[in-house]
């Protein structure tokens, strides 16, 4: 069975971002990361920066999620907090992609879960040390007030709790993934090899 | 760092014993696995079976846990639970394999966490889904009267609650490792070479 998606799900500050885009660029796959903040953007009426700041992000389940609709469409939600309607539409977004039958990578926004009964799909999850993590995202991110190891382990809380919210699973037990890798050990560009060389070879 | 000991994690029926047998032979690395069960059972005095089926499985607390002390060794077990004692000593074991400095791959019994503070050590998760390690079983070891499944679940259900019980860190968490392989997915030669390569090229 020839892999025709790969989904990166990453640790923040992992490199994971970095493996999809490039391995995306030599295979000439499509490439699904900030593509999927615009398209959700578009369609819900919400900013880009709100759509990224919050799509990643589980509910909080307070009454606040639901005491607003997006811009553009009222009446879409539906009842719906924010964060599942967000959600909702980058579902649609990933799903679309995959029934296109183009060749992609994707990255994060639970899409080994999305599509668990699609075939040809290769699940990878990237993660590092958070020390390695720690001075890769001053390193790429500059630094902020907030100090690296914070900003990590309050990223890594929230994208482990929208996975849980949504797909009922641990984030980051290797059982949800065909394959994960430790970028602090192996390095990145080994990483972008060992992914082409199973998606070309499988 | 060049890789000195290849630790391997495995689930059952994932392949795991496999793969590390083949990367210690095909490396020319000493390989331990059966060979600590029978250094433990030479040190206490318990049956190599004994010792087979206890030595990978937490300890129940229960108060039959301290009721007798291993028939050679009258004393040495100084109040320690049967499990926690076979534990000590392949921890021993383990420890002394590693400072002997020649390289070695080493499957199970929590060495991935034991040698953490080792330079050279890289960390390996072997693991599929239920249903191709429930074939795999059955071509392996052959029938028995409890369903494969069954068989399965109980014998991850013991190694996780061993793990943490030693560890205090969850079995199957891929920051654990370095690296994560779903045979299922990826076959056990391909896991073969991805990891002696990875030991050869670091």
């Amino acid at each position: 069975m020839a892999v025709k998606i790969i989904t990166v799900s990453r640790q923040f500050g992992s490199g994971g971002r970095t493996i999809g885009k490039r391995v995306a660029e030599e295979l000439g796959f499509d490439y699904y990361d900030r593509e999927i903040i615009d398209h959700v953007a578009g369609e819900t009426g919400f900013s880009r920066d709100y759509v990224a700041a919050n799509s990643e992000y589980a509910p909080g389940k307070s009454i606040f999620s639901y005491s607003f609709e997006a811009a553009g469409t009222p009446g879409v939600m539906n009842g719906m907090t924010t964060a599942d309607y967000l959600y909702s539409v980058q579902r649609r977004k990933i799903i679309e992609a995959a029934e296109s039958g183009k060749p992609c990578v994707i990255v994060g926004r639970c899409a080994d879960y999305i599509l668990k009964e699609f075939d040809g799909v290769f699940n990878v999850f990237i993660y590092a040390d958070v020390e390695w993590r720690a001075k890769r995202i001053v390193e790429v991110y500059g630094d902020t007030d907030v100090k690296p190891i914070k900003r990590i382990t309050d990223k890594d809380k929230k994208r482990a709790a929208n996975y849980r919210h949504y797909t009922d699973r641990e984030w980051g037990r290797a059982q949800n993934y065909d394959l994960c890798l430790n970028t602090g050990f192996l390095g990145i560009d080994r990483c972008v090899d060992m992914i082409k060389d199973i998606a070309l070879n499988k």
